[in-house]
């Protein structure tokens, strides 16, 4: 089989970066061209100099796309950029992977009132399919527009899934305590992530409304007839990448501790990168990877469920399982370029 | 007044050292003495360069103790150790505040079970005050022996004791998902401590069974008929100082937001060392010094309380705090040696 | 004696918060007035959460100096900004201690020559005194106007200036390798200083041409009749306090060991806040307080001389520095307010 | 070509669970067996839990490496055993790459005097090829043993090399001021790398004596008739991983900077894992792949040659050039296994 021709479209960001590390070592997949609004005509190593001599070539025009055959578009915008770019592309031409929030969420309704826009191409949403290959691989591999989840997403669903599907907690009064590196508030700076700013330090942020709640409730509720709410709590980690979110939940009367972990056994475990692991997970054992390490357990004292979940938040949490998202789109091996192991230590 | 003359017995760990900054600067306090077992005869500073020139007496054995005409003895030991030194010391001498854990719980059978050893000097544990100022002052003032608070129950309590004191909460179900900087596990090196462990990583440890449990419980529980019970998650995070607590629990029905914020304002409103604050509280914003910065709120959404407590473990969370019970105990005025501004960035 | 009162211009970036915090214990001077051109009108804790309920004052407008009797000014002010507004105050008035590099140099040329700007008060420039106490402690007393060192210059000249001053160095081929934390680079977030930047980083920057290269000559070419020229190369270190300066220099023929370290204790062995180790320092060893911890050695092998030489660069490098000249100036002990200790770990 | 049979010898350290990570996704080569004197029996992911579901094998004895066939036996041990290990296991059977200092030097007198033990295999030290491909590529090709450079003796090589091959710099007076993550200091826990003594710091140590020295002063005596001598200083980053070594020498009279750029360009223009960059180098930029950035220049102003070059210490500093070399001593394609490009940020 050829190589797929692929685009990447938006190369300042850490997702645009993140792509061309992991495109770069797929057997099966070629960049074409990447492009960028601020930066067209600038080499892409001069913006990352650690991909100097990796990847040297200049940044083009958006237009330029339509030249290039191409058999995939990675969208790495900010949203609101994103729908509108999907909007001018159309899914007529190549196959798109949107890495922003712009069509992860089915009602434009919902998503208006989170994001506090409009939403521009409302009639494409339900053509969008939730790029989350652990819950729809199925419908991944026929589609033309994936939605990439969100990082905390990712992780909060992976945790929090098997529980719900296999009716073993309640969904009322979830707490999910979750707790990023400073890669997932993006490549800009901001005085909340200088340095100084940021080191020695860690609090909680965005309480209460941060913009990945409702993409993780209209997941879980597939799950189940109940309606799921739950507590989202963001906090900022001083560190690079990786995402740790601890879930607490009350599961229902006499449920047991083996069908909790039976339930992870069955809901993952023949997933190619969820891990369910024995002690608590660490965010380092995943740097880099494509893996998702997941650690449940039952308190019988209080009574109440404990899971944990990781991930690297560039990688599983975006490029990575924007690749991923590939393989299926394309009818490769699933796990086809993100067979690297982890950065550890 | 003539200046309080104090020992420290225990110098070669974070709370001895700290101790020794603390009262460095102290106006009515002067270190007569300093002992070590393992570390007879060296120079503080030479254990602790930092103190080059600000502390370079020779550290004694504790036989020597006796010989200083001592007001106040503060015990930097290892739980065990420090039962059995109190129990050599006794309490009609100088009078002691100890650090470490062997005092802190009422019930030498909870002890017990907690610690695995026997406690070797139980009938001492009803005449131990539990040294925090913000709910004994009054029985601090007169203690022979202060068991000065673990760190993790300072944070906890802080934040959570407005609440059940007020009766806002149920007492069943709360989450404490606490945060840690790396001093709160020891001096000593281990391989979970480790640099490359612990940079740009994160992860819980310590489920479902930390020592620090039955302290929370025991001074929560004081405030309440009901039974307190709590699922106490601590993580490591990858800084040197500083606990963040975030807490969640489930109102009584028909509790208001501003019950809550009410509810703070009278418990701590007047406290010299307890910050209410309108943001969600930093490390940082504390490190260094003896605040314990509380932040609190209702989600409508899902109907539960969200608090947010922050202190420096080396200071509110164990020297600072020994300090501030010290001025109790000998009348001094409490912020006496504490006044210093935290050390942000 | 009244306390001194002083005011503050310039309230958002690191130098004015780290005035706040040290004049805030400081038992001799009271701030009666804090000035913002940008956040006038604002509380200072709210632009700085750290000093809730220790400083909450409204900052104010330049203009507001005038009426508040005042004996001295700090500007924590941008360099040009800053000459401008001593050109405004005049020297008639209260005392200035300027923070920024605009009247370190002796020389307008020189000035203009580095900074790439016309210098708008050269007429002040012969009254500026260069505020290091330890080479001008004399001239700082009787000063007007004290140009308080860059930070870079401080921990640089404190390391080589015993060297020079006893001729013990040739003067030529000097190296200076410094390291600095990243709140050397000011408050104000930029790319280069963008948390992901900088965390599990380190790189040189400014090669050949920073800043504080004529400062740190035009002070050490006063302890010589050569012309003394090094090389300095700063690096960006993933921390937020400290600079460690490593030097390299060549001993004239027949230079002996002992002569090095005696002419550092005949130089600085009575120094309040120099201290000269015995082992090779280490940033944490002086974080947070005004001392500067230096080590010297000779290496037979090569015959070269290798000093270290550590600061906070907030502190002894910038707002410590400040109140020890301010405490200068105005006859007060010269270590009031600067006793206490390091914040290590 | 049937995959390479490998084995690994010492799987606890850092060294070996790096050579796991970049032999698992190596095309050519299979690990065979995985050998622990302490932790024989033990799974591989239960010591290094990063590798669950990658790496699960038991680790074996020593004893076992016999019976699998091997072609290649990397030695990831502590010096001293690992010479003992190369002389038990001789040079007929498999090859061997050792990752340990005890046959780098060519001398057993001056391995000795630095090492401070007697060497147990003198005969083999002149069969024993330094395995720095970009100095010996074709003797490592036709190499049974090859002694794996040292961390910072790889970094400081290819920094200075061009200088003195092209004969540009004198061969006195070179200053190597490095800096280095602190995994390069082992996987074993110690008071000097305990997460509180590292973080938010920075200093010097094993001054003037570090046992790297030898080693740099060898190969970069094989370039000129001049004795090559340096002075070598080591710093502590608070990082995990990476390497910078700046570096000043003095060119002799006359050198141009074209000449300069022009020696680096001729000397390391075809090597695969050196590029030159235009900017100072940072050690992120090549942190997990094995990549050596170099940037050089001339100071006009001090007439001293200033030079960076910066190594992942794990990778191109010890694992991924040990893999590099496997490549070259089975006629493989020098790159194969090595293409990942740096995680960054």
């Amino acid at each position: 089989m050829k190589p797929l021709r692929v685009g990447i479209v938006g190369a300042t960001g850490y997702t645009g970066s993140e792509l061309v590390r992991l495109l770069h070592t797929h057997p099966s997949a070629n960049i074409e061209i990447i492009t960028s609004r601020s930066k067209e005509g600038v080499c892409f190593s001069s913006i990352h100099p650690a991909f100097h001599g990796i990847e040297d070539r200049e940044l083009e025009s958006k237009d330029a796309l339509r030249d290039r055959d191409l058999d995939l578009i990675f969208l790495a915008l900010p949203h609101r950029v994103s729908m509108q770019t999907v909007a001018d592309l159309g899914l007529e031409g190549p196959k798109i992977i949107d890495l922003s929030g712009d069509f992860r969420l089915r009602s434009a309704e919902v998503y208006e009132s989170w994001y506090g826009t409009e939403h521009v191409a409302p009639e494409l949403l339900e053509q969008a399919v939730f790029g989350l290959p652990e819950l729809h691989r199925d419908k991944i591999r026929g589609a033309k527009l994936v939605a990439n989840p969100g990082c905390y997403p990712t992780a909060s669903i992976l945790t929090l899934y098997p529980l719900i599907k296999h009716g073993l907690i309640k969904t009322k009064g979830i707490v999910v305590d979750a707790k990023s590196g400073v890669t997932g508030a993006g490549a800009k700076a901001k005085e909340s992530t200088h340095f100084p700013s940021v080191h020695g330090n860690f609090s909680a942020y965005g309480l209460l409304n941060h913009r990945h709640t409702p993409e993780i409730e209209q997941e879980l509720n597939r799950a189940t007839d109940e309606e799921v709410q739950f507590l989202f709590t963001p906090h900022l980690l001083p560190v690079d990448r990786g995402i740790l979110a601890t879930v607490y939940a009350e599961p229902y009367e006499g449920v047991r501790s083996d069908e909790i972990a039976e339930a992870y056994r069955q809901t993952w475990g023949e997933e190619p990168f969820v891990r369910l692991v024995n002690q608590p997970p660490s965010i380092k054992s995943v740097r880099g990877s494509n893996f998702s390490d997941i650690y449940s357990s039952f308190d019988p004292r209080t009574g109440r469920v404990l899971a944990i979940g990781v991930i690297d938040n560039l990688v599983k949490g975006a490029a990575g399982q924007a690749v991923q998202n590939m393989n299926l789109m394309f009818g490769l091996d699933e796990t086809l370029g993100l067979t690297q192991g982890p950065i550890d230590p």
